[in-house]
């Protein structure tokens, strides 16, 4: 594993080009800046193509979709294939949502992202089916059956995080659970994802599990400092362990696959 | 009271579907899932009806309304009315701009939602009185006139909280001054109120009361335990205080109406 | 200069009326009451009228464009002229995508605020230089050729704030580089300004520079006293700072032209 990425991104301040979700788009921006990079966001129509031509890499978050937007997450991941910026699609919500489903095969089927992240409810429907289905029985083959089926890296996070591409998959089993009592940490994680395939020189397999694992090793190591923390400051102190977080804290505490 | 209602919300996940205003989402969310719920958002008409389905209550906040969302925000009501899932109706700002309150009693005529939560001005104003007038001479008179035209529970919230309906009224007196130093707290209590009432078995006015109860208290409690906190440390410990209060909490310090 | 002013904002409650961007209006919402004042917020074309007369001053930011929001913001501008509010324009990215520039130049030709705030790259833009051309050699000389194109008060900021206008020209330098880690502190601090220009009697340049030394001077001393904060615990100081700032710490600590 690429340790050393860490460094680069640290440094190289990737431009991160976001339509993200209403909710959480203060807390992207902030992880972003946290991390090294610096977010780009837009909304608007006309400015998509010269904002994808600055940025570094691309990240479409669907959690607050509407007509308009659904159109602009479409054009952007076309254009990011344009002009061969990667790119991370979140699928915020389609396994509880089948219109958002419906909104995000759309899409699939016209462009396809480098790289796709969801929870196990979401990456699941994207395959039709349940994530409690019984016809596929681990986590590990809905990754895999998900990434063949879009031939683009799937990331399916969780209580350990599973990096899977046609013929590879791989884990992190950093983090901790108070990640699940605060909302945007998923969707932080996208656009942190999308600065480190920015700075991976292609390798954006081996950048997703870097990603994956600086981001649930900050939280663990928040946690481990103070254990009694409450939701909304462990959300405040993980900003700034993303800012201080370094390869001697992934070399000392990471735990993930060769 | 019911104070093991607090239990259930802290243990049942209700679903709280939002129409949010745009300012404040990030902390509704975040205070739903500090009370032990799940935030839902929408603004996308297509899927208002899926979202409603799954979910076990709903807030309308319309604190930065526009066209489309108003048209959103009467349709949630009425879909919250069509699959029986209680509701919470907060008017922002209707105590100073006309045209707010013209949208809001175009939707009132519509639809009852189950609660209405605001302000003195907010409230006073649903019933075309200003909130300074003389002809009403006590909070308690424009809360119980605002139920009896509405025919819903008001919840009128300041440094004593109302709760009214047709034959009943009943007040909280905890809470802290520095609540209103900060945006938001409005919305995240209006959020609230529905996670609770969406455990409470159909008890809504008691449920409503215990929601105020917790919510202004958690600021006490965190105003106690660190006085000279800021308005920005405040709002990060109520958050987190709201995610450790506990029935014994309430049992010692709770002031409020039986 | 007026550092008085500094006590009217705290207990004048101007009411600052904002079109903010999507990714900081939390923010700057919470800027603008931890100074002291009280924020309003609008994307609805048929209430802007009503919004605006009630309000002490206008902050108008592009952050997040898009065809309806341009025409709103021209509007309020227009509106905040008709009831001689004061006004500020944040012409947020405009040196980076040129398609948000050509919106910003077409709103200045039809209404002038009384004061742009941009970095040195957006306010360079706007007199169609680049920020680092050889043409001009000073950020002061940026600034004074955007407020004479303009006819209006310009403020640079930067490590040095610059406040330029037709026959002046001033600096604060308090501050700290830890701005630039975090997303919405310009935006914050264009909102501020609003506050200050909507106490000043119309002195609108001294009340621009004590917004610029306030600001600047409150993060300055958080990092005096936290010197090793992360970027999230410094904002949320910045802003509990912003509610304690007094006279006696301008008076010592301020660094600025007379």
């Amino acid at each position: 594993m690429d340790i050393k990425l860490l460094k680069k991104v640290k440094t190289g301040k990737p431009m991160v080009l976001n339509i993200a979700n209403s909710i959480t788009q203060n807390d992207v921006a902030n992880g972003i800046k946290a991390i090294g990079g610096e977010p780009l966001m837009t909304n608007y129509d006309e400015e998509i193509e010269s904002i994808v031509k600055v940025a570094d890499a691309v990240c479409v978050n669907i959690g607050t979709m509407n007509q308009e937007q659904n159109k602009l997450s479409l054009k952007m991941l076309k254009q990011a294939k344009k002009y061969h910026k990667p790119s991370v699609l979140d699928p915020v919500g389609v396994g509880i949502v089948p219109e958002r489903l419906a909104v995000v095969k759309r899409i699939l089927a016209k462009v396809t992202p480098d790289i796709i992240r969801g929870n196990a409810s979401e990456i699941a429907s994207l395959i039709d089916i349940s994530s409690d289905s019984k016809g596929l029985d681990s986590v590990d083959e809905i990754a895999r059956a998900c990434a063949e089926e879009y031939n683009c890296i799937v990331i399916l996070t969780g209580a350990i995080d599973t990096i899977a591409m046609e013929d590879k998959i791989s884990h992190v089993s950093n983090g901790s659970k108070i990640f699940t009592v605060r909302v945007g940490t998923g969707d932080m994680l996208s656009a942190i994802i999308a600065a480190f395939i920015a700075e991976s020189k292609g390798n954006y397999y081996e950048a997703a599990k870097m990603a994956c694992l600086v981001f649930s090793l900050s939280g663990e190591l928040v946690m481990k400092e103070t254990p009694n923390v409450g939701p909304s400051a462990f959300f405040s102190r993980l900003l700034d362990q993303l800012y201080t977080v370094n390869v001697e804290d992934i070399k000392r505490w990471g735990k993930y696959d060769e």
